[in-house]
Parts: structure tokens; C-alpha cells; sequence
């Protein structure tokens, strides 16, 4: 079988300039990386202010298992699909983070014949997105504690600073550290430590901004942390907004790449999908839409998380109405959710299937308490049986909706055309009348609980009482009318991981709360949810090396 | 006075790919960075093996004070200068850090009418070198803490790891931490701390490298630390070069941009001058001889520090047979050299300029040493008048060299012609015989003892115990051959600032030594070295920002 990374390298890379001309980009309005990448710049955006929008596609999935079920992959292979039966079309994918490739799992920009490319520049330093946010998030962190060491003149509580210090890395020894010792040349020693760059609030700003205005404005409301009388002090104060915003200029540039079969690709921003929201830049999106007639789209993890919070943070931001969701299932993930082991998923198994196509009609349900209209994607696997196939069908049927067989995977374009025709005409009918979940006048304690009995099915929802007092002294600051952002297990709709299938009437915990001012959500945090990943015993980096032909070697 | 950035941002950038033209590179061979900027491919590098090399120039100078040399900009106007003159001539110079140009000093690459471009991109990411750096030494940082965290089985002594991390930032409260603190998920805690990313070995041996492979075997050559019983632990050890590489490969090919007057400039690499070789890096040094008649670099600080490690450590390594040295001496500096203060340099001082030019005397009575024709430029400024310019003439000429005055600053290449004239006959005459100070065979003591006493006129040369002990050791490991490289004061040819003009007998104390095994070179260091810059009261950050035209502010 030929390897994701086989059919990269044998792709033929068209010259971006020709990529952007399918979408009328002029030359001129191309910032080149490379000669396969390119930014949009900011003056041509601006430009398309008034043009009308396309039609905006969600692509989401059932819980994910390590059976896979394929949301880029698919998201990728519709964004061909339909430009294949003629539709303008083009994608918008999150930007993967570098620290995690030198770990378990490698890269990813989709898979088989349904890849965005450079796979190699995009898993790596790409047009460096993520490195300015490094810098722009660790310019704030010391311009923190040089203010302390100067003579804290905002009279910061060096014990409650919030804001701590990033890098695109997998560092476990970087969580919790003690900084500024040494002696007085070095600061006020304290306890601080270090997330990965894709949990950095930067990140989510980033990816929610409209423009450079409001990238700065939300940089400058950014809190990083209180004085003893419990006030906030925010990025503003430091006079950090401006040199942040500096820092991110060219970062907030949409980046422009192709698709193996040289559709036009934005990949953009990649907030955590926890603690963050999960989605490409709103600029992205924004510009996409404003260039091509069908824009396909993903949101992180499964639909219970990812699609909630593209809709309730990201669509009611921006101002977006989608017109379509696709849901992606694989028979194995239904089967792993129907309660069969890794090891047994070769073998047929209809009533598995069966019993975990639960989890996709919950799925369904959900995502039409938002108002959109949703069709399956069956993303097909060698070992799928044609009676495991009408289960996952008849499932989708009860739930009203129609489920597509797709083998963009093994096929590219042409194993989609279905679905691309499906989805044209669902997003053209006009059926979408997108609302989100909750309104923003809703009290936050209120959200929450709304998300979890909603979304989640929760029986019970339970706050730690120090999450209760700072969500009432985040109403009283004002920021009552954010959404909430829930970081939950992706494996579940619980809050329980080993929870599969469609759980209902359990317990959800609340059991701290954040607020993120500057990107403007609160976050709700249930379990435990890691910031910063550790490397494993023997992590992939052992592999990654350049070979004999000067490729890159072991990455994927 | 029209400020540098006025000026950089009135010039007319050509494209890149026009730059690129004038040295016959093609459009193909050049990796564009937005259109003014691009790196040049490894397989055109590698295709230039077997031409012949063009005329290398050095740019040095007497020993820096607050009232400025002008190497930089020296080094750019006299590139000019050569093409003005029909030469074709490139430049090479180093890559500014990001760090610092939000403390204190603001940006920097050269000024007035002699100047690279685009001077915001140059001194903000640029084209991502210094992140990949970041990256490639923290992955490394990383796998050290993690193969101890699972079980330590080549047994580092925790006590003993040497390396640490690095930021491209000024932040003081990481120079000294504590990390891995949290409990057993984080590892074990010791104690570390982060540099400012210029002064990472990786940034030294990329700049050192003379391709991939070579830059391979230099990572994989670094000591992370040592066992309890001393013996080092090497980072191939934790199979981390190949990751490295790959992390690095992109940041390998050097940067081409161009100066106000469209004349090609390589831009890469940018080691400290104290704790490293202060040089841009080999391979651009390389690429420029096979593409241009003449070559014009800089090496960080004074000649007694920038020449001595371009020399012995830079051309001994890469096989270098530098033609002719220019030593840049302002009348300004002079007088301060000649005792009077900074807020006197305004007024006609013929006796100060007398005295401080016995500084410029030394630097080339040394430079002399190497074997290479020395010119002297006079980097002119308002204030100076005749008689002054006169004395610096005279005391060239009592040198047996020539001094020129140079207006590029004002006047760009028109100012320069004469230097350029007269380097280019220097160079052209074939006098150079350049040798090295010291024999690789030579002790690693005699080596710093050499050095202290040919270069900076010390009385006597003393030792810390522990430093004559390490040099041992490392000669019994098998570095005795390695050049060394001297950590001292930039402001004096002694180990005291204060000491200007040209201080003799003096007592150079070596107090530590370390092993830069991957760079190849062993540094010796004399004084306070710093290798994390802190923030001042009042950052440059504060003043920077995008202002209403979408320009950046205050970076300059």
C-alpha cells in the first residue's frame, strides 16, 4: 500500500500563483513562501469587504476512537469533490502544531488520495504562524515580570499571575517550574510554567480577530493576571498590545496552499480544541468565503465539542451562517462505539454497528438544534461489509438524514462526487436557518449547564464552588455575554472517556473555570486537560532524520 | 535628518528574483520569502562546487564605543561601492536577534544611505532561521529531560546536563529555573535556565556547517552533559541529530535580500561574538564567492575579537583565503578611545583623536599578523573636522597602511568610491597570505595564551584551577586541536571596559572554559559573560506598534 507520505511526494505541486488565480487572487496580493505557499495579504482582503459570501460547510465526526474516522481526510476530499462536478470551491484547515510531530504521532494534513500539500512545510515550520505566536505570547510574559522586577508599578500579585510562557514543543519538565532565581539581577522569584503553543490565548485571538484592529484590541484585553484587591490586570496596562500585534502581523494572514489535486487550500490557525475553541482563523474562513462559492470546513474532535463551539463561538463572532454540516463516521469508530476491541475490527460485526450508530444519531440530533442541515459521511475502510454499510445508513435515516458512502481516501475526488452533489444541494436548498445554542444574555452558570444537558446529556450538572464564585465575578466584570467554552473529553459525551456510545443522564463537574478576556470566551473545565504534552519513551524524533536523497525521513 | 527606517522605506525594493539575476542565480534556485526576500536552494549550492572563488574582504574595527563605528553600515556601503564601480560584488552579514529589538536598542541593519532591506522583516522573523533554531535546541532540551523522566538508561548524571534551553527573547526570570518541579508525571526536578537564542551552539555550528551532512554530525557531536564519572553524553546519544536536521534543513540555505541601491546582500546566521565566532555563516560566505567577484563581510565587536575569530576560527575552519581587511575607526570613537566623553564629542579635539588613535594602531599591528593587507576606512560624520581626519591619515600611514575617508552614510555608494577603489586594488594584488595565530597542534592553553598576548597585549595570562583542569581534559578527550574562542569585553583590548586606547601588560584571568564540541571550538572566558539580556525599565515594546498606515512603529 502506498503511504500518505508516498503520495505527497508524488503529487505534482502547481506554482501557488496558479492556485490563487482559480480564486482570482492576484499576483500581487500573494505574499509567496516558497514557491507552494503563500499568504493572502491584509490590503487585498480588505479589498473584498463587500463581495457576498459562499456557502459555509461544516465538516464533523462521531467521538473519535483510535479506529480513526477521517475529518480532514474528509474535509479535504469534499473540497475536491466538488470542485470536480464544477462548484468553486475551496477548504479551511487548522495548522497543525510542530512540538506534537517529535512525539507519538507524526504529522497529518488529511490522508491518502486526500491531502493538502506541502505535507512536510505544513507539519513543520510552515509560513511560521506559529512561531510568531510563540514570540508575541513570551514578549507579554516578560515584559510581566520586568515590570515586577522594575517596581511593579501596577502593583501585579507576582503570586497570581495567570499568564504563563509557551513553545511549540513536547516538554513536560517546562509544566510547572520555579523562574527568576539566580539573585536580584534576575527577578522575584515565582512559580510559573510553560503550555504548548497551540494552548497559548494568543492562539485562540489569532483565530477569532477580524483584522489587525481587532487583533491588537484583543490582545490589549488580554488579563494576565490580579493584584492582592483581586483587580485584573490586562496586556493593555503592560503596553504589550502593540508589539504583540507587531509580532502577529504577518502571522494573521491567511496562508494559502493546494489540495493533491490542486484545489485552493487555506490552512490557518490551530487553537487547542479544549481549552480553545478548535477552529481555523476567522480571517480564513472569512476570506474563503468571499473568493469561492463552497466553503468546506472543519472544527476539532468530535461534533459534541467541535461542532458546539464552531457554531456558539466561532460562527456567532464572526457573524457566520453555515449552511451545511457534514458528520463523518467510519463503520470501525461505530464498531469501537458499539463496544469492540481494536484487535476484532477486521471482522464483521452488524450488530456493533448497530449499537454504536448511537453515537452518530445523537450526533445528528445535536447538530440540528442548531438550525443547520446535516448529511453523513460514511468514510469507507477495505474491511467495511455492505451490511455494516446499511446499518450506518438506516441509522442516519431514522434520524431523517441521508448517509453517503465516500472513498475519497483510496479514490480522491472521484470516490466523492456523491456526497459533493449531496452537499451542494443541501447547502443551496436554503433550509439552513443557523441559531446558536444558547443566548448571549444567558447567565454563564446557565450556558454551561444549557451545553451539558443539550449537547452532552447530562443528568446533573455540578460546579466546584470556587468555579460558581468566579464565574459571579466574571458576570460582575462584564464578561457575562461571552459564550462558554467547554474543555471536555473528546471521547465521550460524558465526561467519563471509557464512556461510548450515546450516554445519557450522567454527571458533569465543573470543576475550574478561565476567563480568556482577550479572545473572549470563558472556559469551563471538566477533568483534567492537559496544556503541555510530554514526549514518549521513545519518541519519534529517534526517527526523524534527513536521508541519503535529502528528504525528510520518519515524520510521517 | 531623515531617519533609517524614512529612508529604508523610500528605497525601491527590486524583486527578489532580479537580485538573484545579477548573480546568475535562477529563478528556480531561489525559494522566495514574500517578494523581496528568498533563500537559495541546497541543490544550486551543491552545483557551484567547482567554480572558482571570488575575493573575500573582511569588514572590521577599533574597539566599539557609544559613539558607533559603523561596521554594518561600512560593510554595506563599500558593497555598493564595488558595484558602483563595475565590480560584481555581494555582501554577506549577519541576522539581527528578535530579542533585543524589543529592550533597548531597536533594530539595526546598517544605516543612513547604506542599508539592507526590507529592515522590518530582517529584524522581525525574517525568514525563520532563529525560530528553527529555537526549535532544533529545544527538541534537543526536551529529549534530555524526557530519556532521564523514563529511566535515564544512558545514566546523565542530572546534576551534570550543560545544555539548556533557549528563547529568542530578553527575559531575565528564565536564566536561572527550576524545572520538572509538579510531582512524577513532570519528571525530575534540577536546575536549568534558558539563553537568548544567538547564543545557542546550534546557532553557532549552523553558521559553521558546511552542508546538511556536515550539520548532521556537528549536532549529533554536541556534549549535553556528563555521567557521574564524567564521561560526556553526546546529543547522538539521544538520537536527536537527525530530528535536529530536519528541523534545520530550511534554515540552512542562506537569506539573499538586497541593500537601498538593489545590490545582492546575504543575510544568515548570527552567533554572539563572546561566547561564539560573531560571523554569518560559512555557507553564505561560500555561496557569495562562487556567485561574486568580490565578497564583503563583518565580524562582531572590535577586530581584537571580530578578526581574531574570523580568522582563526571561521577561515581556518571553511578553508577561507581572505584578500584584504578593512578597519572601519570613526573620529568620534577615537576621541572617546583618547579619554574625552561622550557629551564633548561634538567640539574639534585634535589631541584626543591623537591619543585614541593608538587603539586603531593596535587593531592594525594585528590584523597585519594574519597575513592580510589592512585598509583603513574613516566612516565620516558632520562633526569631524580636517585636522582630525588628518591625524587618523597619519597614524594609518604610520602603520604603512592607508586611511579613506568614506561619506556612504550620507551620500550611499557615491560616498565610498575610493575605498572601494582601493580595496578592490588591495585585494586585487595578490600581497594576502593568510595564516591563522596559532598551529591546531598547539596546547589549548598556549592557544589562549597566544592569543592574549599577540592580540590583546596582556602581561600575563592566569587561570582558574578548574578551567586548567578542564582544558585537559578536554585535550585527553580529543579536542586539543579545536581553535579557541575568547569571552571577553568587547570595549577594551583587556578584560577591563574601562581600559580604552591601547592598554599592554595587563592580566587576562581565565575563569571558566566550556566545550562547544558540535561548534568546534573550546571558549575561554574572561569576566561576565551574559547570555539572557533582561528587559530595561521602560522596553522598546512599549513604543512599538502598527500605527494607522498598517506600518510598524518605534521598531527603530
Amino acid at each position: 500500500m502506498t503511504s500518505d507520505i508516498e503520495i505527497a511526494r508524488a503529487a505534482t505541486a502547481r506554482p501557488i500563483f496558479e492556485i490563487g488565480a482559480r480564486l482570482e487572487i492576484p499576483a500581487d496580493a500573494l505574499v509567496p513562501f516558497g514557491h507552494d505557499k503563500a499568504k493572502v495579504s491584509d490590503a487585498f482582503i480588505r479589498s473584498l469587504r463587500d463581495r457576498p459570501d459562499g456557502k459555509l460547510i461544516l465538516v464533523t465526526a462521531i467521538n473519535p476512537t483510535p479506529a480513526g474516522e477521517g475529518k480532514t481526510t474528509t474535509t479535504v476530499g469534499l473540497g475536491d469533490g466538488l470542485n470536480r462536478i464544477g462548484r468553486k470551491a475551496a477548504i479551511c484547515v487548522r495548522e497543525p502544531s510542530l512540538g506534537p510531530c517529535f512525539g507519538v504521532k507524526g504529522g497529518a494534513a488529511g490522508g491518502g488520495y486526500a491531502q493538502v500539500i506541502p505535507m512536510e512545510d505544513i507539519n513543520l515550520h510552515f509560513t511560521g504562524d506559529f512561531h510568531a505566536i510563540t514570540s508575541a505570547h513570551n514578549l507579554l510574559s516578560a515584559m510581566i515580570d520586568n515590570h515586577i522586577h522594575w517596581g511593579n508599578a501596577l502593583g501585579i500579585d507576582s503570586r497570581r499571575v495567570t499568564w504563563r510562557r509557551v513553545l511549540d514543543m513536547n516538554d513536560r519538565a517546562l509544566r510547572d517550574i520555579v523562574s527568576s532565581l539566580g539573585g536580584p539581577a534576575n527577578g522575584y522569584p515565582r512559580e510559573t510554567g510553560f503550555d504548548i503553543t497551540v494552548a497559548s490565548e494568543v492562539m485562540a485571538i489569532l483565530c477569532l480577530a477580524q483584522d489587525l484592529d481587532d487583533l491588537e484590541q484583543r490582545l490589549g484585553a488580554i488579563i494576565i493576571g490580579y493584584r492582592t484587591d483581586k483587580s485584573p490586570v490586562f496586556a493593555r496596562d503592560l503596553k504589550a498590545d502593540g508589539a504583540m500585534a507587531v509580532l502577529l502581523k504577518q502571522a494573521m494572514q491567511p496562508n494559502l496552499v493546494q489540495t493533491l489535486e490542486n484545489n485552493p487550500a487555506f490552512v490557518h490557525g490551530g487553537p487547542f480544541a479544549n481549552i480553545a475553541h478548535g477552529c481555523n482563523s476567522v480571517i480564513a474562513t472569512r476570506t474563503a468565503l468571499k473568493l469561492a462559492d463552497y466553503v468546506v470546513t472543519e472544527a476539532g474532535f468530535g461534533a459534541d465539542l467541535g461542532a458546539e463551539k464552531f457554531f456558539d463561538i466561532k460562527c456567532r463572532e464572526a457573524g457566520l451562517r453555515p449552511a451545511a454540516t457534514v458528520i463523518v463516521a467510519t463503520v470501525r469508530a461505530l464498531k469501537m462505539n458499539g463496544g469492540v476491541a481494536k484487535t476484532a475490527l477486521g471482522t464483521e460485526n452488524v450488530g456493533a454497528v448497530e449499537r454504536g450508530s448511537v453515537n452518530l444519531r445523537r450526533h445528528i440530533e445535536n447538530v440540528k438544534k442548531f438550525g443547520v442541515p446535516v448529511i453523513v459521511a460514511i468514510n469507507h475502510f477495505v474491511s467495511d461489509t455492505d451490511a455494516e454499510i446499511a446499518v450506518v445508513k438506516a441509522a442516519a435515516e431514522a434520524e431523517g438524514v441521508e448517509a453517503v458512502l465516500c472513498r475519497h481516501w483510496a479514490n480522491g475526488s472521484a470516490g466523492i462526487e456523491d456526497l459533493a452533489r449531496k452537499v451542494a444541494e443541501l447547502a443551496d436548498g436554503g433550509t439552513a436557518d443557523f441559531k446558536p445554542l444558547y443566548p448571549e444574555e444567558m447567565s454563564l452558570v446557565e450556558k454551561v449547564k444549557t451545553v451539558a444537558r443539550e449537547i452532552y446529556r447530562a443528568g446533573t450538572v455540578t460546579f466546584d464552588r470556587a468555579a460558581t464564585d468566579q464565574l459571579a465575578m466574571f458576570e460582575a466584570a462584564g464578561y457575562g455575554k461571552l459564550p462558554v467554552c467547554m474543555a471536555k473529553t473528546q471521547y465521550s459525551f460524558s465526561t467519563d472517556p471509557s464512556a461510548l456510545g450515546a450516554p445519557e443522564g450522567h454527571v458533569v463537574h465543573v470543576r475550574e473555570v478561565r476567563l480568556s478576556a482577550g479572545a473572549g470566551f470563558v472556559v469551563a473545565i471538566t477533568g483534567d486537560i492537559m496544556t503541555m504534552p510530554g514526549l514518549p519513551r521513545t519518541p519519534a524524533a529517534e526517527r526523524i532524520a534527513i536521508n541519503a536523497e535529502g528528504m525528510v525521513e520518519g515524520l510521517f
